[in-house]
């Protein structure tokens, strides 16, 4: 009688979940010292000192009149404004502080874009692997889901495979770079071989494609890997962006959408953001939280430690005889599987204690994700284990 | 090409939002000291300082990693089961921590559960006058919405009217006590004839009629009046609350819902509210918020003064010859037009250079709401402006 679908999706739990739950019984059953929890992508290093002062600093110079009275729906001018002039400078991509539209972090940004632009049947395409909510989310909005899979060994786009997908009810496609699970960043090559073959099938089909620029890890890359901002390649892009990652405050919900003024109609395709904000019940972004992020645009958490890891968990790994994709940005190690159940990989790795997530759930087999937020002494503790699960299959 | 439906709620604005717009311009024209806006329900009256207290407090005693990071999707556990308690200790109502879900506020908590109960074609009945985007949420979860008018002069519900626009196809029915825009409080004597008669109808029909109750307002009421908790009146009770006003936080978005334990199959009741907040991207309430409410819990801004307000103004409007519905909470009067069509008498106090809004966007015509979440001085000095205004009409 109540909606069964929404019952269904709040009963099942997502298997990183499971395995996250997993791991709380083991840590009370054998003490967390020796459970390597790999599952979860919850930064493990703290906000910047930076964040917590100009809270603090906020609440001592301003009323609570101004700090926490409505904003408006598409969030302060004043922090739209800044994050304009943020984009401009950073990227030197024209922007607008009237196509910037606060949200409540990456999930509602993605929402809302997609409510705005979907008609019931519109397929939007996502390139696997790719965060298992995505499906959710395009599904929730109306939308027909198409996957296609990123080619081995660089996870890069597997453009003859995305021509075959794309179609005249193609609306968009979700693009994740850094990516969340495979690590992967797309190249400025890629980006643009993407922009002309959605340019052409545009034109071919005369539709609109929009790109819909999932960005909660821009800033989380290494070893000096550009991250090609696509507005400066594509018009018809919509970027999803949220502080989660980058600021270590993924409990807070804060982001933005920034609506490229050079998609077509513009001025059109942000009213739809506002009005599928308004209608999925965003009223605001959460004022304190718009206001601190104003103040601390460009900065982040240390991340110097996810490198650190990365180095140590990469290499180590490679060593021993694993195989993952060059992990540029994001925190994850998307490793191959040394056999082609990657479920059943995970399973005798928690013979070790280990948990870590099998590639299924993001959309491609054969693959384990492995989250390198956490401790690094974890990591250290944990690498002769991971010798040892590998020489299983010698 | 995108979703036409929500270019047009992006760019439709309300009417309330359109008569603030036009104080906005007044007062650049005029000086704010002359205009008499009374159009907006935004709370004048600042947090109470114990609010801000606790902020700092928590961001100098915890950790950016125990304040920031992710809760759960439902909340933080120790935050529930204080509200949880909170319920049961205040309104002595059966209660549990797994059946409170945090939100981002009223809007959220509607958005959410409308899309948890609701099945296409689904009928929500509406109490009219009503909040605007009762209609917007509600459609966008797909329902069809059925209105029905509360009975004057007291504006309790008009039960016969009710039950004519009950059917088998009726999923919910939204109660806003203290009312937006009526001030209306309804009594326990309508509460449990409301509850009698869904009860007598979803045995006639073999469904479960669901009361969603929007209670933001719950405990702005004077005079000693009491608001019904409404889970002990009736089984199907779905709570939508909201700290946004009770503390003068409504940038924050901070609010709850809570299933009742007594609904038909609360379980999965409250798993369908999980799985709507999943699919709408409410991935967790934000945290900081959510750790300051459990402190302050039963808290409220100083109400006296929207108190003062009510007095001052009902009063002075009542002996000046205007009828008024008794004003018992919220802070609205709803005054009924002195000539029938309520936005001309509307046009015609911006004459005078006051801003009310007509009671047609809430459903029910020939009346205005006049917001007396304003400075008192403001009010004094509108006095004599009404009395010129109804003096028109002699």
């Amino acid at each position: 009688m109540i909606s069964e679908k929404m019952t269904q999706l709040g009963k099942k739990r997502s298997v990183i979940r499971e395995i996250f739950e997993y791991g709380n019984l083991r840590r009370k059953e054998i003490g967390a010292d020796n459970v390597f929890d790999f599952s979860l992508g919850n930064p493990s290093i703290p906000a910047p000192q930076i964040v917590t002062d100009t809270i603090k600093r906020l609440l001592e110079t301003k009323s609570p009149m101004e700090l926490h009275s409505y904003t408006s729906a598409q969030g302060d001018a004043g922090v739209r404004a800044a994050i304009a002039e943020y984009i401009a400078s950073t990227f030197g991509a024209k922007s607008d502080p009237n196509l910037i539209y606060m949200t409540c972090g990456a999930a509602a940004s993605l929402t809302i874009t997609l409510n705005a632009i979907v008609n019931p049947t519109d397929e939007i395409i996502l390139l696997a692997p790719f965060f298992p909510e995505y499906t959710v989310f395009a599904e929730k909005a109306g939308a027909v889901t198409r996957v296609v899979k990123c080619s081995e060994p660089d996870f890069q786009i597997d453009f003859e495979a995305l021509e075959r997908v794309i179609s005249p009810k193609t609306k968009g496609i979700i693009v994740n770079s850094p990516n969340n699970p495979s690590g992967a960043v797309l190249s400025e090559d890629t980006i643009i071989k993407l922009a002309a073959l959605l340019n052409k099938k545009s034109v071919e089909y005369g539709t609109d494609i929009y790109i819909i620029a999932d960005e909660p890890y821009r800033e989380l890359v290494y070893g000096g890997v550009a991250v090609p901002y696509i507005p400066n390649f594509y018009d018809n892009t919509v970027v999803c962006y949220s502080f989660s990652k980058s600021l270590s405050l993924p409990g807070e919900r804060i982001g933005y959408i920034f609506v490229s003024p050079r998609a077509t109609n513009c001025g059109d395709l942000y009213a739809a953001v506002c009005g599928a904000g308004r209608a999925l019940g965003y009223v605001c972004a959460p004022s304190l939280l718009q206001y601190t992020v104003k103040e601390v645009l460009g900065k982040t958490s240390d991340i110097s430690v996810y490198d650190k890891n990365r180095n140590l968990l990469y290499n180590a790994l490679c060593e021993y005889g694993y195989t993952a994709v060059r992990p540029d940005g994001a925190f994850y190690l998307f490793v191959k599987s040394p056999e082609p159940d990657a479920a059943a990989f995970c399973e005798r790795a928690k013979g070790y204690e280990i948990l870590i997530v099998p590639g299924d759930d993001f959309g491609y087999e054969g693959y384990v994700r492995i989250s390198y937020c956490v401790g690094t002494e974890m990591i250290e503790k944990s690498l002769d284990r991971f010798k040892k699960l590998i020489e299983e299959y010698r």
